[in-house]
């Protein structure tokens, strides 16, 4: 400290910043200076007693659908779109929960398909990502439990109940209803953005309704519009406690909420079959 | 700007940046204002002629080892040190590669290989983390390719001819032996560093001799010592033309090079049989 009066302004900062501590938390107040680790322990200490014992669980994506020695079968097709030289992290997250559940994982595009299925190898599971559906739904035989990485994420994320009921909401629209698409990001958009120009577009050529959109992204406040229904992002940026809290004031007033995954599922006709292992 | 002075300022600042990239390269000097969007092709057109075309390229890590419709089998054990709920992103490029080569993807643990093999369809290629091989090589016949992932990798980023030739010389080491450890990033090292812990550590057990280690990390120079073996890193923050140039002046010096993984391979007794392969 280089004088009397910047001393004094550090320690009326401190006091300041503890009773503005106080004001919004009932956390307590620790004194720490990060110039000595030796009090590390203190605040890890803190830190773990107000943690929700909930954010150390890891949901399981496909646990409860399989047993161990099982032969999971992931269809992930490869596009422009794909970055290069790696899976995308969903997919790289299904194939880690396979083998954690004591699986075997099989990974082929939707061009290899038939070939592994010469194989002759009945796979008790098959996540196929969206836009192969509709192929691979013809080669999968119907008693094979079929789903989307989409839908196992939408489980993971979120109020899953409340998607399954919220969805088929899809095909009661009428125009002129206004629709919420709740993002918990501020991402960078493109002209191809999802929430603002894909989903907006297969809807209204699903429903052939004058349907108009709000997008709110991030932490923003909501206006209270009443909305027909929302439509909330996969939420890859926030926790799923988060994100249920921010769906919770809807389903309250009862308005249909489903996610994006849940949307694509239904309107490339994926939504009963991919779903049914869950009812 | 707000005034005379200023804008002579930045004129001066403006010839002065100009002289110095003249003196330090040949490439040409664009002017280009951030404000103008519109003069972004120019910049787009000049940066493709000093790119080097093999930027571009994409080498394939398993491509040349394989035919579309081949099984291909990963063995990726989950340890305590393992990221959670994915795979970490070698194992993710290697899956990828087989994808973009058409092959059948099998992922399973060490635990669950057994359950695999019994399903009777022979793997055209196997490649297995190194800590698993030799469990891993006691199960996996003969006749079927076996290799690893670190030894993909050192085919990637490196000159794997040189690697080839450099890792017997390990067997060589004799007392007082000086070895460079040459990494090509600057990473947090911790207590159980690969270059600084680990791999010292192995090499001393597996020779038995007294050996001395040097690190040098990043792009900082090397002292001009004469070394008995240059053990380089796997070198993922750099491109492969770099790491082979950092390599260069030490072949031509006829010192014996290898690579982290190779080093790994050999004194695990995976060398032989996961690169028979490559030779």
């Amino acid at each position: 400290l280089k004088s009397r009066t910047e001393a004094s302004l550090w320690c009326f900062i401190a006091v300041f910043v503890r009773a503005a501590i106080k004001h919004h938390s009932d956390a307590s107040v620790l004194d720490f200076s990060a110039k000595d680790p030796g009090d590390s322990e203190k605040i890890i200490d803190a830190l773990k007693k107000i943690i929700p014992g909930e954010s150390q669980q890891h949901r399981t994506l496909i646990g409860d659908l399989v047993k161990p020695k099982d032969t999971v079968l992931f269809i992930t097709p490869i596009d422009s779109e794909a970055p290069e030289g790696r899976l995308i992290l969903p997919q790289n997250q299904a194939i880690r929960d396979a083998l954690d559940n004591h699986c075997i994982a099989v990974v082929v595009k939707e061009t290899e398909l038939d070939d592994f299925l010469k194989l002759g190898i009945p796979p008790a599971l098959v996540v196929t990502d969206s836009q192969a559906f509709g192929y691979v739904a013809t080669r999968i035989p119907e008693n094979v439990p079929l789903t989307s990485f989409s839908i196992l994420f939408a489980r993971q994320k979120g109020d899953f109940n409340d998607y399954l009921q919220g969805t088929p909401h899809l095909s009661k629209l009428k125009d002129g209803d206004n629709i919420l698409m709740l993002e918990s990001c501020t991402h960078q958009t493109n002209c191809d953005d999802i929430g603002r120009v894909k989903i907006p577009q297969l809807l209204r050529n699903f429903t052939g309704k004058n349907l108009s959109f709000t997008v709110v992204g991030g932490l923003s406040e909501i206006a209270p519009i009443d909305y027909s229904l929302v439509i909330q992002c996969g939420g890859c940026m926030v926790t799923r406690k988060q994100l249920i809290n921010r769906i919770k004031p809807f389903t309250e007033k009862d308005i249909p909420v489903t996610n994006y995954g849940m949307v694509l599922a239904y309107v490339n006709g994926i939504f009963e079959r991919a779903t049914r292992m869950f009812l």
